[in-house]
């Protein structure tokens, strides 16, 4: 058993908030991340899967193959898009780490059994101070 | 005479187009950066002045005080923000890396004078892979 | 449950050495590191924390609090200071890294559960080459 | 109970192919990683091991003696070294980060034990996108 | 006149050496960069251009055009390349990187004419301590 | 003529102070800085410089021996040090960047000729934010 990493990168807007908040109640728990003008980041997302080593190859999984599911079923979706507005996994939930995460572990697990491997963890990099880790 | 560096960074987001032209021109000139629904990066902003060592302080200037300068007249105005819709000096501009390096020399060149120093470069970088230097 | 990571720094003094052993001891176990006039550090502290998100806010814990929380409780009271004479949560310690994480653990456990949350693993970087991970 | 994390790099050629297989197959699995003419990397190397801390010297292991330790080991045995064709423990092996993990593991194990403390975990970064974890 | 800079990666086998030396020669002035079996690097490359800007796009050059330009002039024919064996424009040199970015810049120079801007540096990274920067 | 760059490191004990002000002068003018009982950094050193390539060895200057030149004559001075103690070369200067810089650059000028380069750069990073650059 061995995990193996892919980095991956994508450029969003975002804005965090409730609906059914007043304006200044978001901006009062969510501060100038609430901002309704949306503002960004460069998330760096890693994805750790684990399994066997396939004795004919080597790899658990050939990166190139990881590279191209997180890119299928994430970065063609969030990349250079507004989180809230335009990616349907998101729709209805608020658009913190936490709940990034979350949801592309959903996006992920299936398709990473599908190449003969597990879904470890998935960390996002939303600043360079600040991050998340979902192990399922 | 000899330079000395700032760091800052700031979240925004922003997006490329020209008003007059259609969405498709869009797209086509400026790809996914010109989606309507915005994107955003974590800029990484680096001030380089120049000037002479004050023999009383060994400083060409403190860089506190250069990043107080930086933050009252740029962070405060575009992190959090929407490059296109909030910040009054990228007015009527496109929000091109280049562009936005420039606005922030006219925004610190006067006041870098006030500190006794002179502007020497104005570096933004917009992704790990994307940068621009502006020299006035 | 998902785990949230802030990152803070600090620039410190300090000093590898046992008080009753003789400066040649010292520097046969330490080296360099037992030097009598201090060396120093731009120490990374990454702390990582767990808990259930909370579905008002889509947080954890808002990394926010949990900045102030480690500005207050570790920050402020190291930084730009001599880790030996300055500290007192290090005093009579000899300041490894590994005993500065398990300081720094004693110093936030509590107060993470008041925010609701469990602390996670403690992570300090001496060097780009050095560093420590405690879990509790 | 602490983890202690070293931190080496190397430089090295390599390429992954099955002698058995074709330059077709080798191409068509492998894709340019199976370069007849040979490829390479700066790999970088984080060794973890666990243990108490002495509570005499405030260390698990001094990671002066961790280091020499992986340098004997590993970092004398790959460095500026072709991985496929000098390196002992990589004989008849496919030299996929996967199994250079393994074999670097297999290299520590013992030798961390006679340091009085466990290896934990051996990560392995092949480019700043592709990484290993092998945990035993 | 402003500055635009692009970022890109290749990974490479290379070995320094002199035809016409012996290998003991070639060891002596050369050390472990000599090895007759080759060693390799995670190259880094950041070519800077300069130009005026394009009123009607923001930009001296699009950096998606640059970098198309970069991989097919450059990357393409180095990548998962020996760079003494099977680069042309390499051939009959010493493989030192001060020779690389000389290479490099004699492979972009006109067509960086034809993008409208003017070729300004070629900085290229072999290792995290290691660089050169080529003007022209 | 072509720029080779090469990266050295060191951790120091330093603090910013006046001897003829009191501590509360020295406070308000340096902040914290001024701790008498000191504070310290990782600093990090890039040195420049330029010259023709030897076209027997490919190498303006072989990166080995600048990189022992700048050992001997700074690293192994500096490094595990207090700045305003145990260096010669600081004595009687204030101990801040731009002085350290402009002191490398007259511990470095001379040497760098015998190694039939120029001196082109002095670069020293303090903390990931703040940094100079001396050229001469």
């Amino acid at each position: 058993m061995i995990h193996i990493i892919r980095r991956e990168r994508f450029n969003s807007a975002h804005r965090l908030f409730r609906q059914e908040w007043s304006d200044e109640k978001n901006l009062q728990v969510f501060g100038s991340c609430s901002n309704p003008n949306w503002h960004g980041h460069n998330y760096i997302l890693y994805v750790t899967i684990k399994g066997n080593i396939n004795p004919e190859t080597g790899f658990v999984v050939n990166l190139k193959d990881l590279s191209k599911l997180i890119n299928k079923k994430i970065i063609d979706k969030v990349d250079h898009k507004n989180l809230n507005v335009e990616v349907g996994f998101m729709k209805n939930k608020i658009v913190s780490s936490e709940n990034i995460a979350i949801a592309f572990w959903e996006q992920l697990e299936e398709d990473v059994k599908n190449l003969g491997a597990e879904l470890h963890c998935v960390k996002l990099v939303e600043t360079e101070n600040n991050f998340v880790e979902y192990f399922g």
